[in-house]
């Protein structure tokens, strides 16, 4: 996947990111800490735009979706109820004697003779008591012992507080090669314990107490506060289903191995929609039928569309904003997640991909998650999270009998399906799936959720991947020389436009550089720079990805005549192409090129 | 302070925020959780409003301010530098009884029998061994003690997780009146210990190892990380000094008792700058002499500018950001700290306050702080955070032998005075200083700073307190009813205007309205509503504090002749006052009204 021309393409990438100041390493001059990335003054704006553009496109411009800025550090119940306490781990072993921990697909196999150390006699906090069991390390073949095993098994039992009554008794067991139940930091080699989870959420703990009644959870992802907060937002906002709740936030998961720059870190930030449906049957029960999506994109939101209309648009939608900022269909994939790789309560998922110098991969994830979000919190926290639908209510009391029990047949199954695979038991599930049909027919049903989930800091890394050219063009005495741009598309450009006197020195033209530039900034992101030959200066700006160059000279003053006083040259990147336009029209023209 | 008219608007501040979707407690259907607020739409508006505000204004309004976006935990060596492991501290007492901890001013006095239970023998985590101390409870006088003092010694020794090889002695020891010495929980009385430093940084664990060489923090304020990136954007954003950074976002304070609604809470916003000038003695030797500030605005900045002009630039600046944003100066208060107020470091502080209805509170310092921050960072993380002037470099040499002896003096006695306050001992720190004095006369020097520091969360507590209002308005027949009215500014208002057909069940008026509707959408957040009679409609949009309203009636249709179709009426919510215009001027006429 990755050969030397791509890890070469990421590493000017990554190169030039720093460069330029659009990311650094967090705490860089401390050393760094791993898995955290900052952005600089030109990775701040460009992240602003994209963040400030999902906002229009998905809240702004839309009448039935509104936003929430919930807090990071939420009420421990909701990662209980979320699923994230118990499953959101990875499988990792321990080093009994360095603590280090390995994923347990990742461990590095080894070869060499194996020191076993058989038990000692030691007083635990529970008292005097005899501890024995086996303690083994391994030593790489063909090398010297750096410690003997009994050594390693005397630090074990110091580093537990644990006092050896008796002499370590030590011998070689075995050889072995190629094992993979050894740590494999050089200076250690202890036997790794057997596979555990290891959860990714961040801890910590609120209040001054820190037991375990006050853990908390920084969120591993934004979706879960605006479940949470479904019902709050559905009473005050005057929407009704379907609607959406949107979130732009940061988020936290504690990876084992950040990787990729800044693809995946352990901070990050999302932009994600929830968007509340009916279940199918309530459209059926209303309009007879629940519409099916075809090829592309479904057009305008119809009354009786089902999760698959509402998924297939949501698809559709997401990828129009990817193309609208940018990135061409070319250098997506969609991805629909096998039967087999779906969570139980998961419709479909859609995975939208980009292809990146190392891989093709994740942008977004759009999930059709049944009413699963909703449920689990009415479940664990004892508050209905259901909705009442007047329109159902009416429609149905119209259904002949044979279709009621239909539609209410399934959809009590899909209710008794959700229940048991949760935990509840098959009798008291029977019972409420039953009651959750006779809901229905009475107009209350839990809200069916589409979730796009995208995340920020990898669209940003996919955006910058995609501008990145290397192209030729003149230097300052008309000869060819290679040039690094960045062509962001105008909408997301970090900076829009900017703005050269040709010469410093001349008073006349730094002046009307400076009009211009306090004519333009009141509307978009400006650079001002006086700095160095021209040339040098269009390539410092083609570096940042600034779409426009406006250039005064001594045109501008009217030293060649008339006809080009009040004129500037408007320089674009990617082409290069210079053109003449007059001041008093330049806000138009540029206006209109950033649309 | 806070006497029943001010306790009761207070109070209806806050029901409004909840009832209309400005601020939701966090995790509300779980019981919520003390200290953590959400937006819901409208405030998650009215922040971004107030955010993208103050991004405008600091960084791309002016060409010597560029942004940063830095992640919320960092390097944890950063806040050892500056000061908030060591001194970042609530002094807190604890109970060992029951283990709740309380600030060690806040204790709320007892009276009542103190039971004194004198020991026991025990085995400790070290091995089996003798404990002994006395074990003191408090029985409130008149009570009938709900445990005796052996009971709880009891469940303390087990809590430890101890076990009594001997029997308990009891003693009552003494009667106390008004001690602040025991617990106030009713149901335990335990003696507090004595009052011990408590860190109010929230802690966590990086990488799958929970021990302390992976501790990192939960950032308490967004200030460090601009400190330690000030290199790296100095170097990749063709700045020089004098110039800031800024950054909007979360930090966290693990309060121990949050309070006033979102005024203090545990996870919060900041939108801070640094500003980075040349130390006086620079100013000196380039300009003569360093400019002083007289009454007012300093009026734009000026290269002879020394900490004192910048400081009282800043301070006037950012009143004016307040006021353009509808908080009048006579809602604000300015308090300059006393210089027994002030920390070592710096010059001075001064704080902007708003008169909240619970009493007049911060909202902003503005520090002038020296060359602390850089300076520590520079020593902790043995990176140069110095920089280079060629101007000052040139500037020293052209001064007389008796004015470069007395800037040099100068400076390196600021220079020792840092050095020594921050611990370093005395013979190093003259060497040091005696050296930087060196630099300084080649061009070097660490960059003061010039600190705004505002608070996005109480600044929205303070928009919406000085927003709300009550008055009279007409209802649907004309008669006063008294309403609710948000008067927010309409820069910051959450939706700008409210689209209203006079009738639903009229499919001229919603076409019509639907097409003002789509025109205006590009240009400003607007809500349609057609939901019920006008009059409610106009209520609902007061109490979102909308500043205008747009109705589409019959006349826009022509069904009162022709010179009134196509305008429709638009309303000011403060005045209520109304005027038709013509929908081909509505663009125009509310963007100048926006401005």
């Amino acid at each position: 996947m990755a050969d030397a021309k791509t890890t070469d393409r990421m590493e000017k990438t990554v190169s030039l990111c720093k460069r330029r100041g659009f990311i650094f390493q967090s705490s860089e001059i401390y050393g760094g800490i791993n898995g955290f990335w900052d952005y600089g003054p030109l990775g701040a704006e460009l992240k602003r735009n994209v963040k400030d553009l999902w906002w229009r496109t998905m809240v702004h411009d839309r009448e039935d979706v509104v936003g929430l800025e919930a807090t990071i550090i939420m009420h421990p119940q909701i990662w209980k109820a979320s699923g994230h306490v118990d499953t959101f781990a990875d499988l990792m072993r321990e080093c009994p004697v360095c603590k280090k921990r390995y994923r347990a697909d990742q461990v590095e196999p080894r070869s060499g003779r194996v020191y076993k150390c058989l038990g000692a006699a030691g007083t635990d906090a529970k008292g005097p008591s005899r501890i024995e069991f086996p303690f083994e390390t391994i030593v790489p073949k063909g090398k010297p012992p750096i410690e003997s095993g009994k050594e390693r098994a005397k630090k074990f039992y110091s580093a537990l507080k644990l006092s050896a009554a008796e002499p370590f008794g030590e011998t070689i067991s075995e050889e072995v090669s190629n094992s993979v139940d050894f740590c494999s930091d050089p200076t250690c080699g202890g036997k790794l314990s057997a596979a555990r989870p290891f959860n990714l959420m961040f801890k910590t703990y609120v209040g001054p107490v820190a037991d375990e009644e006050n853990v908390a959870y920084l969120r591993p992802e934004t979706a879960q506060a605006i479940f949470a907060q479904f019902k709050n937002v559905l009473e005050t906002s005057r929407q009704k289903v379907p609607f959406g709740i949107a979130q732009v936030g940061k988020a936290f998961r504690n990876e084992v191995t950040p990787r990729n720059f800044t693809f995946r870190s352990r901070e990050f930030e999302q932009m994600e929609l929830e968007f509340f449906i009916r279940p199918d049957e309530a459209i059926e029960a209303i309009y007879g039928s629940v519409a099916k999506p075809g090829i592309g994109h479904p057009g305008e939101p119809q009354p009786n569309w089902g999760w698959e209309m509402w998924h297939k648009y949501w698809v559709e939608e997401r990828v129009r904003f990817y193309e609208s900022i940018g990135l061409p269909r070319t250098t997506l994939e969609e991805y629909w997640q096998k039967p087999e790789e779906l969570a139980h309560y998961a419709r479909a998922t859609v995975d939208i991909l980009f292809k990146f110098p190392f891989g093709t991969q994740e942008l977004e994830g759009i999930a059709a998650r049944s009413d699963f979000d909703l449920s689990q919190h009415e479940r664990f926290s004892g508050n209905s999270m259901g909705v009442f639908d007047d329109e159902l209510r009416a429609a149905w009391a119209k259904l002949d009998e044979g279709r009621k029990k239909e539609l209410a047949d399934r959809y009590s199954q899909a209710r008794y399906k959700y229940l048991t695979k949760s935990g509840v038991a098959l009798e008291p599930a029977a019972k409420e799936a039953k009651e959750d049909a006779e809901g229905l027919a009475k107009g209350q049903y839990i809200p069916h959720v589409i979730e796009p989930s995208a995340g920020v800091d990898r669209l940003i890394l996919a955006l910058i991947c995609n501008a990145y050219a290397e192209d030729q063009a003149p230097d300052e005495k008309g000869s060819m020389e290679s040039r690094v741009v960045l062509r962001f598309h105008p909408r997301i450009a970090p900076i829009k436009v900017a703005i050269f006197p040709l010469l410093k020195n001349r008073p006349e033209l730094v002046s009307k550089a400076k009009q211009v530039r306090d004519l333009l900034r009141p509307l978009m992101t400006v650079f001002y720079d006086d700095g160095g030959a021209i040339g040098r200066r269009y390539r410092r700006q083609d570096e940042a990805g600034t779409p426009f160059g406006v250039t005064v000279d001594f045109d501008t003053l009217g030293e060649k005549g008339p006809e080009l006083q009040d004129t500037v040259t408007l320089r674009e990147r990617d082409s290069m192409k210079q053109e003449r336009v007059k001041i008093s029209e330049l806000t138009r023209v540029l206006q209109e090129k950033l649309r």
